[in-house]
């Protein structure tokens, strides 16, 4: 089983934390943030709250990032009362960790990560693979949310894919959206499905419970419990020709023990296409 | 909380009792089989189960159909060692629940239950909301877990229906399918597709596991725990004209307490309507 | 099902909205807060990690607590960014909700709510049974948490409880206490038992994950999902001789839904009663 | 993730397959039985339940024994209308496995399995370790689930162990049985405790429900997402003066990715301590 490290112990960490904790997806979860006792705290209760909800995961939290070394994921999250780590200190955080933690797989949990894994990717050497933001899952979760109540439904027969670079550069590929295993399209009218869209790019950013319940689905695809494909911002290509001058975009992604294995590529219509080309940059 | 009776602890009505009782969805659960102590020693082993799997279900096994009386839910299944109910045995436990159990909402389980249900519906003076069969949605997941290995993806990612009376006319609408939001039409070729669809074909009958996991979701959706859309045996509605020489087949239908609460009728291909059509005898 | 109005939507209330939906034991969740969007907020998060949590719980955030009308369960939690509802505001709450959701009944969720029920049942029309805290069970799992850590074991296996009024007063029948079926005086020495009571009383108050789990346990029992035995704040018995004088404390209690149906008197030794007399002034 | 083996694919084999995978604790799940398409059947069922009930994990059935080799897990189960494993067949199965899978803990699943571990640790060279059966946990559950149902409360909350040879020398420490943490002894009066003991004694051997989820939770242990205690077959450690001629009986164990760790031995009463050694035969 997994050594997850969870880099600040803010709202969004300690969600993240108490997310992967109840699916008892990880041996171990180590909580980092610099603040005094906050992660320490936070891992406290949590841990508390193990006989009730019947967890085995073990919980720390400490002060120090060299405490991260040996972890096979890291999820980069939000410091406590300081905001999702980004800008330089976030730049600063990363190539800390490709030292200290050289092996792992990096999970970006905010919405406001898309730049930090474009800078990482670019300018440093991490592949691409290893790292990825789940940020843009919450926002599918959200989309399916909101598609199923427009419907009375359920959100589990909703499947739909969010692309692009949200919330300006949304691209949900409509046509190939279902539900229950029939065309979204034949069972909601156009312009519901107008103000549908509208209302899921309202959705962004997404807070902490729905940011980690993305983050818990990638660890448990990283972990080998799951297959499923998620919707997470990645890197393109830099090997490609188009890739060279792309943006760090959603897409849909497969993820194992290698991180990003597989990006499935939509076929999207005329509009579609063009709009993710713009997002991305292309 | 609901009360479940389910008629006949064979193999199917056990696994029935076990896939119930681990949700936690009924108050109680009451398993009836004439056959001496059998329904009694199963519903001891799996109360014995209990303490590993954190359950609250209360259980007992009986042989006397009148123990069934005050159930609001009613599932037939298998008799123990002489297989499903089926023929006038059938019919005359139906006219038995329709007096001791009138206002329940009777579940089939079984994968040979179609025809009970077309009789039930057509002879005697049950509504067709409240008596159904969960079976096609067994031969759906069974689809799903199929189209999942293909792309060795996930079940959970795959999003098809299955009409029809399999296996002889099993319709599934595939320009509809979807795998992770995407149209599987383009994930999969179609060559690929046709062996599928001939394999798919090939799970019917579904084994107790299957079925009795598709109860379970039929059960969670009467008792409000779940709004999903699932493949379900309905009768045609006789008020409507085509209905007067329909047969029953396999819908996809949203169920809730009042059961069968809406059935949606997909837009189908050309050849996939006139294969339906063939199928419901229209 | 159950509907619940939370009452609060600070950190903790937040918090028992997710552990109540996650378990999908309430129809409805209704998080009521005058703070401006901050329940609705809260609401729609939560609402987001549905299709990957899985479960089918309507949310819904409001600012009028008159929309609590019709619940069934009142959870009385923190208002955002003010802290646990307490003094004349808590109680001048506790008068509307005797109007607007009569038949409900209340559970206090904060560590420090001790003494709102005690004056709500002393001082208002407010049954014993209907009114009462959850926070002592979290307590209690921190308990069990340190206690399997010391033994390199499972919380699961740890069977304790707390009572009395902590931090000051808390009674911990050690004598009774098991882990795996075999007394934990056997398996834990006499100083390092005593180093656990020390290290457990520094726990209170609870943090927000663990008092959520404790209220969605308190839920489970009285939507009749469990009957697990949970340690409670309630106030004595007024009918008796003793209760007159007596303080609201800890006690281990048994839940259904009519409230608390039983209160566990144990058998503590000449010390453990000493204390526990003194927790609650008799 | 674990890769496990099971050993026939009759009434238990089967529903520990399923058992496991619900839990997602293993990578993949083989069940081997040599009987024709029986164990590929049950494979197939359990798949098709996937979808329902959101598991990943990989299940095939196979004839050849050869098929288990590179399993880190293997449960001896029963065989399909052959009953459990027994006898010569057993021990040459052992045989099989020490060279096929001579790396892997082997877990016994069946409630006749005691003598079978008694002389593969005995007369061959397997680790008492690594060779053990999980089926007194099951009886130890039924015994949880008739103390719960005394006081009509919940079976998570009683603690007790049950111990020696079932089901004519079955030893339970009343003494430190517990119900939500106070005495069991003071809950329940003394006549009311014989006759619980009596009826915990008539539900051996438990059904293939109960001992299913007793090997579960011993996979899970061992694959460390539990660190419960439970009651296990074990065979006594040779290398002890005591050892050399004691019989193998239900103990109470914890278990890790080593197998068994640690027998916990218990203070026991006068009278409870000289039936354990009748039981033992010491």
């Amino acid at each position: 089983m997994e050594r997850v490290a969870i880099i600040g112990a803010g709202e969004l960490g300690g969600a993240v934390a108490h997310a992967l904790a109840r699916r008892d997806v990880a041996r171990s979860i180590t909580l980092v943030d610099d603040a005094g006792r906050i992660a320490a705290g936070k891992a406290l209760d949590i841990a508390q709250a193990a006989p009730v909800e019947g967890f085995a995961t073990d919980l720390a939290g400490v002060t120090d990032l060299s405490m991260a070394a040996g972890a096979s994921i890291v999820i980069i999250a939000d410091r406590a009362g300081r905001g999702e780590w980004q800008g330089e200190d976030a730049l600063t955080l990363l190539k800390q960790l490709a030292r200290t933690a050289s092996g792992a797989i990096i999970v970006c949990a905010g919405a406001s990560h898309r730049e930090l894994i474009e800078r990482g990717v670019g300018e440093m050497p991490i592949d691409r693979a290893r790292l990825f933001g789940s940020a843009p899952e919450a926002l599918a979760g959200g989309a399916r949310a909101l598609t199923a109540l427009a419907r009375n439904g359920s959100p589990r027969d909703v499947s739909l894919s969010v692309l692009g670079v949200p919330p300006d550069h949304t691209v949900i590929p409509w046509a190939d959206a279902t539900i229950g295993g029939f065309a979204l399209t034949r069972l909601i009218d156009e312009p519901s499905r107008r103000r549908l869209a509208a209302r899921i790019n309202a959705l962004w950013p997404p807070g902490p419970y729905a940011l980690a319940a993305a983050v818990a689905m990638a660890v448990e695809c990283i972990a080998g419990r799951s297959r499923r494909m998620m919707c997470c911002f990645v890197s393109p290509d830099r090997t490609e020709g188009a890739g060279r001058k792309a943006r760090t975009g959603a897409m849909s992604v497969r993820l194992d023990s290698a991180g990003v294995v597989e990006v499935v590529v939509p076929s999207l219509s005329a509009a579609e296409r063009v709009a993710l080309d713009n997002a991305l940059g292309l």
